[in-house]
């Protein structure tokens, strides 16, 4: 199966009418990515544009460095994916495991998992100076561009825009963060790191979301929902600009605040 | 720091007004479980409740199988716990992270996820039937156990109603799950399985919301948000009633019809 949406036959209850209709529903199917035979995640995701997850996957945790590190993405079949490296390029997927758990000598505080971004993500540059008219209208552009949300209600998406608002990709899946994997693994066949500015998300701004942002280069983070304590302090840390809350009568900012070019 | 909400300094932008204010953010921190001095996993969660979160967790991702094989939660300090098995207990932690990625030979499609949950979970029993009125009022029961969310409008809540709709319990947390994990956490001191028949969700109803609820002994799940086709296929398995956008005006019903009382 590797269509993102499936029909199932539903009770829909309105006010007090009770339907039997047929509803679309995002799939929701398990992937394995291996590494010289290891298996070293099991993600739930939505099939589609999975050489891009795993692409993205690989880059924004830390595990490859640049595209050109991954020579190969193979399709091993039943939801399983091999990421083949360049010759030259020694991953040990044990080293990979232990660091899914590795803590610091300071115990898991969340000064400890910043330390940890840092070895794969710097700091963003200056700018762009972005309109808050930009802000304002990207949760607009993300709508047209999300085909399976329209009919599931249900999917995240994960959206590129440049400093003038023009949509560069997006990509959608039932996790927040494959879809920022996907869009990832889609920009970093042609750039590395991505350097399209801004990034808005459907959903929250948690720490994870920064983190890959963060690894892959980009400067401003936009997100529909809230943001968490953690998403803050890493975005203050890499000098990112995160925003949350964009909705049709405003939005947030919570760090990078030069970024946003406010009324006089 | 153990407040589940903290203030951050932001600029909130509302139509054409940019006002600086002091803005309550969920808080976001790394906690790490070990077993017998191996890290089994790190997760980040909104800090409280952190022993009832290590006890459903160990719990819903069958760990354990029953309450009475934790003997104790020992809080290591910086974010550590440390789970304690009874005596006679006998859990290998290199056994466990195996699991995570243990995928069965016919590769890692979804029946091979659902066999998995089959290992600590069985099917519901029959019944409860609840009126259609009792599902029409979980968002408003819910939002009134939510104190959190009113300050930062972005944490997940998890609640155990019974099936006339009293609140037995709740529990909010950044994650989704870690949300449903705090809550079985604290009801499986009193009783396990949960068998207080309804869990109500502030998001999606995804794969592992419909896992740990199968493992804690529910019978009727429902969300504010939408339904993935994997969740509806292990709640079918599980003979257990799956509901989604359960909102204001109505809700879909997508597995387990006979518990809801539909109008004549």
């Amino acid at each position: 199966m590797n269509e993102p949406v499936t029909s199932r036959p539903i009770i829909q209850r309105r006010g007090h009418n009770d339907v039997a209709v047929d509803d679309s529903l995002v799939v929701e199917e398990p992937m394995e990515i291996r590494i010289a035979g290891t298996a070293i995640a099991v993600i739930m995701r939505t099939p589609g544009n999975d050489e891009e997850l795993v692409r993205g996957f690989v880059l924004t945790e830390g595990i490859a460095l640049r595209p050109d590190e991954i020579s190969a993405v193979e399709n091993l079949g039943d939801g399983r994916y091999q990421v083949v490296f360049s010759e030259g390029t020694t991953i040990d997927p044990e080293q990979f495991r232990r660091n899914l758990y590795a803590t610091s000598s300071c115990g898991v505080c969340g000064k400890a998992s910043i330390d940890a971004v840092r070895i794969s993500a710097r700091s963003a540059p200056p700018g762009p100076v972005v309109p808050t008219s930009v802000i304002a209208d990207l949760p607009n552009a993300l709508a047209a561009a999300q085909p399976s949300f329209d009919l599931t209600g249900g999917i995240h998406a994960a959206a590129a825009f440049t400093a003038d608002g023009g949509l560069v990709a997006a990509r959608e899946d039932i996790g927040r963060h494959n879809a920022v994997d996907k869009l990832v693994g889609l920009i970093a066949a042609d750039r590395w790191p991505v350097t399209h500015p801004i990034l808005f998300v459907s959903g929250r701004v948690s720490f994870e979301i920064v983190q890959k942002a963060a690894v892959a280069g980009f400067a401003i983070i936009a997100g529909v929902s809230a943001v968490s304590s953690l998403a803050v302090d890493l975005a203050e840390e890499f000098e990112m600009t995160v925003l949350g809350f964009v909705r049709d009568d405003g939005f947030n900012i919570y760090s990078g605040f030069d970024r946003i070019a406010l009324d006089a």
